[in-house]
């Protein structure tokens, strides 16, 4: 029908004898609904590590599945805080029910070969427990050799040219992104529909103290909800990221799973 | 920034605005990744419902909040049966604890009208108990006042001239659609791309016996998938059943939620 | 001690001898504690499915375990609605964990071959979701041939004769059916002292429209409670439609299991 | 319809008008199903407690709920052990959500008043668990007024004359009961047609050191299953320990819920 | 390093190897922070059976794992009640999946022979259903040989010179044993400074009735929450009950695990 | 009895007098039992925080609860892995339920501030999720009022003079810590007689990729098991770090619960 590499765009038929012929390596993208302040829409973290996963599965001649859609609650010293209207989050057993049962039916159809492209920070810790809990489950049905990748798609991102774009004159990394350049230069170029420049607010890093209360102070969370200022933001910027952590991811994929 | 009705495609600011001002019904699609036969992607069960739940949203200034992506497991007697590779699906206790989650969710950002706009058979009473215990969870959070309405969208297709159109010389009806001409003619006019008609196989429509069988025979279920053949299905169709299902949604809606 | 075909009445050596001779079907009633009407009891559907098990246990020398006596909530367009007092259900969670327990009990025993007669039509997404997660654990402990028949009973009824005795004039069928002719014939065939029918009230049929509320609108269900008038319900009605439900589970059953 | 104490036998409008008028106490049996030798049947467990709360439902104008039919695994040291054939039994997770949906099930209906008999020793520390989850559940739902009575129904057997009919010469009681003379004679009371005297083995009472082994050391325990010799049952003495059990929780019933 | 016993003061080396070469009985003590009275502090059924714990693993060679330190909820009867401030208790499902967890780490480890030693009476019930779910897990990942004993470690004092030291006069035994002279007796000799016999309240031992009441009536327990009375209490006398319990546990562990 | 700060060791009269007089923050540290290398014991990471915790207590006089002794999972490029034997993990539900059933009962005597001092990295998002669900529940119950702060002990070890004298030369940090010189100096001046300095294996900071691989190349972990190497470790270092991290903890608490 078509040569999408989207397991939901394909027959059955395509799916099943793509998996029984190249035993390919399923991505599987981890995301979340947050709010990324003023400026962007609340679907970033399923958007961008869905391309990562699409960028590097045509190169591996792999499969991404559907992504998880919802993800784990916002935290404030990496996301803003999951107080925010339109932040949509689960609770998390049922975030890894959703990504153990996803490896299960993966499973079960003959992949054995398994890339979890986490896109939300909160996500990893989760992420991490569906993965040990799905391997338990699989020996337990009689299955020894599925083996299991994981990792959050932006520290890929690590070429010294594109981080001096992003980050010229400090000493700010991804470390302090939500809402900021990074993510918001990867909408300018993959989603430019979903950003809005002209209501970008200008602010400094935001900068935590390293304890969590609960409930939150919200006044620690800059007032548009973005961590750090997304000002600088290009779709040129955004194509950097994208290729350099395509490049990154499918060089380890090919490493492990060869 | 634009004027989606998606939830995922505003910002946290442009969202909360409305749901602040409108008391608007927030629709969540419930779907499924499910094979669809030969012809079909196997995201009909999301497609679907979201295009439904977008066209009703529209009518009624309410807000689409995103799809429940993985559905419960497809039963042979509606679906064709869970075996087929690419058929993904959740443990009913996850597809619960989801819409439980989201639901809770939108309450706490203070959405109380709630329509959940099934597009997968089977979910429908994993839907119903996840309504009930986030109801149950509300009352105990102090809230009296959230109200959900729930269907499967295609039970509101009873035009009598659509249905006509759809099953002419038959006592057929969607009551044995499963990638026949019903859903067929929705993607035809939705998302063509995803449908090769060319590989749709003429098939007489799938008899069960009224029990069902664990393992399942696979041989009772025709063999692309489908449960009633999609020979007959176009575009046009399916916009008239698309047009019937959003107007009779959205008097229901208006009726519920005045 | 006696030739009852229950589980629960016989000793653990009469039970286990005929187990490891027969390899015979294990029935499990699941039924429900429901309002059926100011005309009858609320063990309604744990006394039918029963003597469903019971009359098929009897032809093919099975075994009745004891029913499941608390069943799924009760929904307002097959059951009136779990809002009535009496009506006394359970979560899902805990209906899906009570057959898988039975289930797994039986096979420890050497059961294989088991068959889930449900008498409540909301039981019965349960009933399949506990049927599969068995079959998952009884992989996991290494059995492969166990093998799970499940059905809702009056599916059965199918003898022309019976329904035209059932439902002379009209369209009718047991799809409207909670508290009507035939759950009331069977009643006062089974069980007469626990029917009254000059407390049952005549009322036309509901008609519901084709969405859910919740909470839900009380009144859309005729006050009694019952969806049917059960009016011209006989003993001798109850007599064909149990006779007709017998024979064919019974044609069934020696078919899939033989 | 007639004048049953079990609320399975009432209409709703029966039941309702029961518990809005008398704030009557609900009783509800908690069971087993296990084995009890090779001179009874396996439902032992179910109709003494059924029977005693019947006895007292009626003294105090009450009302029985249908029993919990399945309970906690059988315990060497108590009931013979969970390896028997026959023998069927819940997880703890599994009983403990069934006590608890009961107990909201008749909240909801207006009891404040509940009392839970035990026939099986093991399940008592699961109901202690779901009565404690229930109150907790009841506070959220801001119910602050409802009790609860639990108690294992044997415990009532004080009377001295019965105790000495029961185990005249020795330093017996119904702590080594599982099957002996206290249980057996009251099923010779009550369903004398499932007892079998005949099959009834003579064996001194087991005796077990103070630790469990799991798996269990299966010769541990008496060949028959029961831990104390039923020889010596009577109808006469089934009558007397029903009486003195009957008599004496009447009494706390009244004190507790006067 | 050192010759602890303590899997927590062994490096892994040490401790990996000693499970290779001699496959050890590994104890684990499952305690409770609980209300002891007004004269000794809340951690008594932690220290108590850890203290067995490690005297009978230094007769056999065998390793203590760290004491689940919370446990189940106190009950009326045994332990005053779980009403009082600082007993701290767990659900069941939660102590349960603790033990679950730890014994299937220990099995990883290569493990086979497992103690469990328990310190709190309301813990027992729940650890044998850990123990069942473990024994079920294991052999779902294809251990068959794993073997698990389970005690309340006071039942091994059954020195007669012991128990008349303790109850001289009366017929008193453990069986009414809350913070009294058995438990205090332990106490002074294994951690005296958490004693102070000048704040002990002379009182009779705490007569229940034979059901339970919940919310229960916190005037059924003796003010200072000791369900008998600690006078006469001495760190000779604790050391008799230390040395009796090690010696028969051990026993029966050389016996069990030869 | 004593002036302790442990909730352990006091009577209940002392605590539940301390906990309505002073309303005191009440702190739990949260351990995990994983091995900590060649030369020192497994409880690391249970015996730090409670020393932080203490020491914190006593400035503010506040409460030590006992220590969530078993944790999370141990991760690769934070611990090592959790495939070593003596590492003794919980499954992520478990650990969220420990956590979340010890704030409810601490709220149900009177606690409204509560600290989580978590001393095992990989617990970090388990213990927020944790705080979570009690947050919610507290509300279901009636509370608004609790207030917890959650963090990573080690990371208010920020002192420069500190830090200098831990990473005198290099760019390392705790980022890279276990057991290294961070831990290792910690344990020498609190339990010097769980540590070997002798058996410290020299080796470089462990460098891993940026991503991680289920189950794990066991080699990219420094064989015994530390990431960086505990060399130059001294009590005089650990006493530093501890106060470093009691003089700073000990400021934000006065200042959140002031």
């Amino acid at each position: 029908m078509n040569n999408s590499v989207f397991l939901a765009e394909m027959t059955h038929k395509e799916y099943s004898e793509k998996v029984a012929g190249d035993n390919p390596v399923v991505f599987i993208p981890v995301g979340a609904i947050e709010q990324h302040g003023y400026h962007m829409s609340m679907n970033v973290d399923v958007i961008l590590p869905s391309a990562v996963a699409e960028g590097v599965a045509k190169q591996v001649n792999g499969i991404v599945a559907p992504p998880v859609v919802y993800g784990y609650k916002s935290q404030q010293r990496s996301g803003g805080g999951n107080f925010y209207p339109g932040t949509t989050s689960l609770d998390g057993s049922t975030l890894v029910a959703v990504i153990k049962d996803i490896l299960r039916e993966l499973l079960r159809h003959g992949v054995r070969k398994f890339c979890l492209v986490v896109g939300h920070f909160e996500n990893y810790a989760f992420t991490v427990e569906a993965i040990d809990l799905f391997l338990r489950e699989a020996r337990m049905l009689g299955v020894d050799d599925a083996r299991v990748m994981a990792f959050s798609y932006w520290e890929f991102c690590d070429d010294p040219d594109v981080l001096k774009a992003l980050y010229p004159g400090e000493q700010e990394s991804w470390a302090a992104e939500h809402g900021g350049v990074f993510e918001t230069s990867m909408m300018l170029y993959l989603r430019p529909e979903l950003v809005n420049m002209e209501a970008a607010v200008l602010h400094s890093s935001a900068r935590f103290p390293v304890y969590d209360m609960f409930p939150a102070h919200k006044d620690w969370t800059p007032e548009p909800g973005t961590l750090s200022c997304p000002a600088g933001s290009s779709a040129e910027k955004g194509k950097m990221i994208l290729d350099d952590c395509v490049a990154g991811i499918t060089e380890v994929v090919k490493k492990e799973f060869a």
